[in-house]
């Protein structure tokens, strides 16, 4: 089946964004690229710190409630049906329930040829490119370097550690249909 | 029928991002916000320059070709899907063919209930906001200032020259069912 | 004497920025903008949410603290010294101490030709246009609007509340010598 | 001699930015961040495309006329300028005139204890974080990675090809008095 979509599913300061533009410029047909930040961004401000939407604790913690919830899984169903009209797209997402983010994805993108794919960082190191990035809440990557990735299933895997989001793109590429 | 899209179109600097904050502030239910820029955002960085893709021209001219607006129906067709999944919406956009654009956008939006806007404002004073803005090539704001409304229906108008952001935005909630 | 210095004084968002991209565009001289939110973007990250810093409160109100004041003093003679080595330079700020603030811009700019312009905009429009741009804290429009204009002396002062922004720059620059 | 400056020296996507924010979070005392990019974006928006002041060629060099030069040694006396009145500053520049432009910053800093950093990235790699980025004409790196560093004398070398931000940053704040 062609990969119609890319998952990119990895916690807070592992590379994601880098990556999704390293993987627009090596792959040779055009890839929109759609992110949760982008979602985020989308709600109304007052939804960007209350009960029903998402909030951001001060120690880097997120919790988001059932309005953000079935907004966010209305935005899946338009991420897949812009799949379905014939666009490819690199999502990232930051899989904050593991296994049960990746069953909602699932049921949005039936039928929809998908690669997924990890983005592991070390702790340590997502913690000190947090601080150089400067627009994060300290201690959110941390959290969430391995919690975003319990009992999901990928097709590929890599690791912003040591390697360049150049290279892991080429990684990922190499396996699109 | 409920309104579920409320469509937002004008030319550039004609005051369409701050009326879709203010929307978002004024209207009692959390609407997504999607815009025509985060679209092109969303393209390869190649794209965004170049015959296919979308480019900006010196004098404020904008011309696409046709990967582009091949991307730009599917990219329509997810607006759609995630309207119809239960998200309200507000899309701004700009109608560069006019008419032709409403065509576009009513395929896509069969049976969702849309809200028709002109934003308007008078070409002198959106050039002179194109400035104060200061991140769009000057010209734009006056070439499109008319153009994108040639041809196209609407169910609310509101002119921003004279009038705030927020009174428009007023305006326009209370034609929302 | 020469105008070296344009200091513009106003509450968040009155349109002191939109301003200041106009200056720049009718002056024929080059001239530099600096502003004290791009003061505040350099200090550390830990200086903007603490004690000795500066804080934004959750109804809008802004405190600053004795590390803040001293850093910001330096920053006064820096912008100073720019003046004096031969740049024209546009500077805005918020004056939250009124009076105060401008006696120790005035110690600074000692000898060095300043115009004084006060940026007004009427309270309930500005927290309108603050909601508007939606990146600020809401309530600090309105209670900036009087406060910082309290006390303090002006060459011109220009209001954004029916006046564009273009305009108001073409007034001021009129009293430019 | 109490270090006032540190001022870093590296092309284009070699990491200045990120070390800056590491470098404030690692130092005790408040550390005030200016960087050329910043002093570009005070320019106005039409010298950041003409003759006079900065050009970003299609290929990625870059080229700088009499009025740019004229104000970047106006903006060097202000740093200087506010380390003499207290406060302790990082800078970030390129020094496209290599030695030449360490001339000009020792002139404009005299008195002033000053730290030199060299920021190496080894050219392919920056290429890659320049993809990564997004947000820089393609080929800049590149073209810059070395010929910043011609004839400039450092305290401390620093290379951000293998080694994180945060390590760097500490291992220059170590040299710091």
């Amino acid at each position: 089946m062609t990969t119609q979509v890319i998952l990119l599913n990895g916690g807070s300061s592992s590379g994601k964004s880098g990556l999704v533009r390293c993987l627009q410029a090596v792959l040779p047909d055009p890839w929109l690229a759609f992110g949760v930040d982008t979602f985020v961004d989308s709600l109304p401000a007052r939804m960007r710190s209350s009960d029903g939407g998402i909030e951001f604790g001060a120690d880097g913690g997120v919790s988001v409630g059932a309005d953000f919830l079935a907004l966010q899984a209305a935005w899946a169903e338009g991420v897949a049906a812009t799949a379905r009209a014939g666009a490819r797209i690199v999502v990232d997402d930051v899989f904050l329930s593991g296994a049960e983010s990746q069953r909602r994805w699932r049921k949005a993108l039936g039928g929809v040829g998908t690669l997924w794919v990890a983005v592991r960082c070390e702790a340590e190191v997502a913690a000190g490119r947090e601080i150089a990035r400067g627009d994060r809440t300290p201690g959110m990557a941390a959290l969430q370097a391995d919690l975003v990735h319990e009992g999901v299933e990928y097709d590929v895997e890599v690791d912003t550690t040591r390697g360049e989001s150049l290279d892991c793109a080429r990684a990922i590429a190499a396996q699109v249909r």
